[in-house]
C-alpha cells in the first residue's frame, strides 16, 4: 500500500474535526493527491447503523459494545480506508482503533488489552503512520461541547480524565506514531504543527 | 443459574423452527416452566437490526461478518438469555454460537476456531446444556427451502456440504451436548426423540 493514512484522535470538544478538515484542505493544495476524510464509527452505510445503535440505541453490556465498534472499524477498513490507502490516497479519519482502547480503558469494565487485540484482528493489524492526539485538559470540556449529549459523553467528568490518561499512556508508548499537541493552542498554530509533521512524509513544504 | 438453555441447529430447511415450536409447548405442558423462545440471529431489538445488516445488506468482508454475528450474540445472551436462566427458565434457541462456526468453516476465509473465541469471548463461555442438530443432507435442500433466499442461502452447494460437514464434526467433538438427528425422519419421531433427550433434565416424563 503506498498511500497515507492518519488518525485524529482524543476527547470530543477537543477540535478535531476542524483539524481535519484544516489538514485535509492543506493536502490537497499542497500535495494534488486524492484526500479521503472519514470517520469512526460510521464512515460508511453499513457503519451508520451501527452508529445509530452505538450511539443513541439501547443500553448495551461492554462485550456487545466492544463487538459493534470492532464490525464497524472492519468494514470501515475493508472496503474504505484500504482500497483508498491502495489508490495511493492520503485518508485521514476522525478516530480509529486508538479511541476504542481509550475509551474502554476510561470507564467500562473490559481490559484495553482484549479491546486492543479485537481491533488489531478487525483491521488486520492496520495502524496509522500519523496519529494526531489533541489533547484537552477536562476542565475545558463544558465549554467547548455543543449539541445534545450522547451516551459516551454523558459518562462523567472521571471517565474522562480516565480516558484522557489512556490516550496519552499510548502516546508514550509509541512516540514514532503520535504526534501529541496541546488542545487547548489557537487554531492555526495547532494546525502549523501538524502540516509540519506530515510534510515531510508527502515530499513537500509545510 | 438455574435454567435450562437448548440450541437448535442445522442448515436452513431442517425443520428447526417446527421442532423448537414443538418441544416448546411441550416442556410449558409437561414441567410448568417458562419457556423463552428465541434465536440468532436477530433474537433482541439490537439484534433485528445485526440481522437486516447481515442476511439482506451490503457485501461484508469475513471478520465484519463474524464480529456483527458475535455483537449480536453478547447482545442476546447478556439482555435476554442469562436473564431468563437466572429466573430458571427454559430457553429454546434457533441457532447458537456453533452455527457462527460450522458457516465459517462452510465457506468463509477465517478459521473456525478463531471465530469461536470470538463468540466465547462474546458470551463468556455460556454453552447450551443440549444442542440438537437436525442434519440434513443437502440433496434435500430445494424442496425444503421456501421464499426468497438470503445471502447465506445463496452462497451455492459446496458451501452446504461443507457447513454440513463442520456441524457433524462439532457435534462429534462434545457427544455429551449434542444431539444428533436425521432431519428427513418424520416430525412426529423427531419430536419424540428431543423429548426423550430433555424429559430427564426437566424430571418429567417423555
Amino acid at each position: 500500500m503506498s498511500g497515507l493514512f492518519i488518525s485524529f484522535e482524543g476527547g470530543d470538544g477537543a477540535g478535531k474535526s476542524t483539524q481535519l478538515r484544516l489538514l485535509a484542505d492543506w493536502v490537497r493544495t499542497a500535495s494534488g493527491r486524492e484526500v479521503v476524510v472519514t470517520r469512526e464509527p460510521g464512515g460508511t452505510d453499513v457503519g451508520r447503523t451501527l452508529r445509530e445503535v452505538l450511539l443513541h440505541g439501547a443500553d448495551l453490556d461492554p462485550r456487545t459494545e466492544a463487538l459493534l465498534f470492532a464490525a464497524d472499524r472492519a468494514h470501515h477498513v475493508a472496503s474504505l480506508v484500504r482500497p483508498a490507502l491502495e489508490r495511493d490516497a492520503v485518508v485521514l479519519t476522525d478516530r480509529y482503533l486508538d479511541s476504542s482502547v481509550a475509551y474502554q480503558a476510561g470507564g467500562r469494565e473490559l481490559s484495553g488489552e482484549e479491546v486492543e487485540q479485537l481491533s488489531l484482528w478487525a483491521v488486520q493489524d492496520l495502524l496509522p503512520q500519523v496519529s494526531v492526539l489533541l489533547d484537552l485538559d477536562p476542565v475545558h470540556l463544558p465549554q467547548r461541547l455543543t449539541g445534545a449529549p450522547d451516551r459516551l459523553e454523558r459518562a462523567g467528568d472521571g471517565f474522562h480524565v480516565r480516558t484522557r490518561e489512556a490516550f496519552l499512556a499510548r502516546a508514550a508508548q509509541d512516540p514514532g506514531r503520535w504526534l501529541v499537541l496541546d488542545a487547548a493552542a489557537g487554531i492555526e498554530d495547532l494546525a502549523a504543527d501538524i502540516r509540519a509533521r506530515v510534510a515531510p512524509l508527502l515530499g513537500v513544504a509545510p
